[in-house]
């Protein structure tokens, strides 16, 4: 669990529900893909296309509790410089409602394959608390 | 168009965002929606499934510019108390991006059919510049 | 109202309903998306990022019945040449849910504003019965 | 990996994708959840909210290709009766693209919390080869 700072808070919409009244299990990812891109924004790392040559590898998240609408979600994270991994919590008010891991991969689109995370990135990046 | 007040400001998403590199056109649509439940929050009706057997009967929409991540939408809205009609109006930075329409009936799910408008609605309602 | 043929035929997703347990309303323009891409694919346009530097200028939709789990919808569609119009009908078993019109446009993104339509999609489309 | 069988074919749409031109990494998620529905309703557990009161405890997956527009994605997916696990192996013309588990937990909404899975449930899931 990571016990990092909160690097981004999501609205809930009423189109991230489901049938079942609650955020749909989907939607998390979404969270998670919002807090990734204001984590590197923050770290002074252009937002949009640019950064996102790093493609998501793997995913893993537990749900803790039901996400309702009018609430807000609190995304801590902590950062992995090594990996490129990342360690989330989400809470709501307080309360745990889910929490994950992820692997990201920089991948060279021209190439189709994964690559070596470019330098300027991983020095950017050196300051970052892991 | 509607020369209304700011009923909501909307952040766009990763996800919100099609291969073109701008916010689908479908996404607009759940953007008007917030909008609307934004409007009825603040007229004092309560967020949620009771707001929403509201059904939308019909949208109408004209792009006007593409809309990018980071950017953030303040959608201006205009409410007609008699026909349950919205007007919007999609602001980034004080371009319109977009303007629509909607019309709205309240639907009762048991018996499958529209229904008049709930007289609390209509009453909560009255004092709204229309 | 269209007369058009059925040009697609889309399965309704868990994903696409909202908390009243139907279709959401901005789903259905993903469906008429899905139509468009596959009308131009069956005129012999290639499917992809090529094919959507047409953007989506307007779009009006009346929503004539909700769309439940299970059900697949028919989007019969009638393309008028000249102005890159659509007009669609979308059915669940003959019953009609919602119809639709939208108006599409070139779009050239280096300079950022609409074009003409290109001369082979104006050929290709020409003998598509308006 | 699973050797199940093939429990769902999903049809890639437009509105998958993001601006990387390939399937969102949350969507692949929707394609899971459709799987579950399929493998449900081939089981003769009814499709709907009723099923719908397995929720999702935690999902893994691992992403191996980018899947894009215009491709098919078949899934196969195995079942564990004992644990409500579920483990599904996707693919796009014979090439694994993404591999995943997934846990499922029966959930009383009104004592809001999980609950043991309902004995039809289990007797119904028995004769399937876990």
């Amino acid at each position: 669990m990571p016990e990092g700072v909160v690097i981004h808070v999501e609205q809930v919409r009423f189109r991230d529900l489901d049938p079942m009244g609650h955020v749909n299990n989907a939607v998390f990812l979404t969270y998670l893909e919002q807090a990734r891109i204001a984590f590197f924004e923050q770290q002074g790392l252009s937002v949009g296309l640019e950064d996102m040559n790093l493609v998501v590898a793997r995913v893993e998240i537990d749900f803790r509790a039901p996400v309702r609408l009018g609430q807000e979600v609190e995304i801590a994270g902590r950062f992995g410089t090594k990996s490129f991994d990342f360690e989330y919590e989400l809470t709501v008010e307080g309360e745990i409602v889910a929490d994950a891991k992820s692997v990201q991969v920089a991948y060279d689109y021209g190439r189709g394959e994964p690559v070596a995370i470019p330098p300027e990135w991983r020095e950017k990046l050196s300051g970052v608390p892991a």
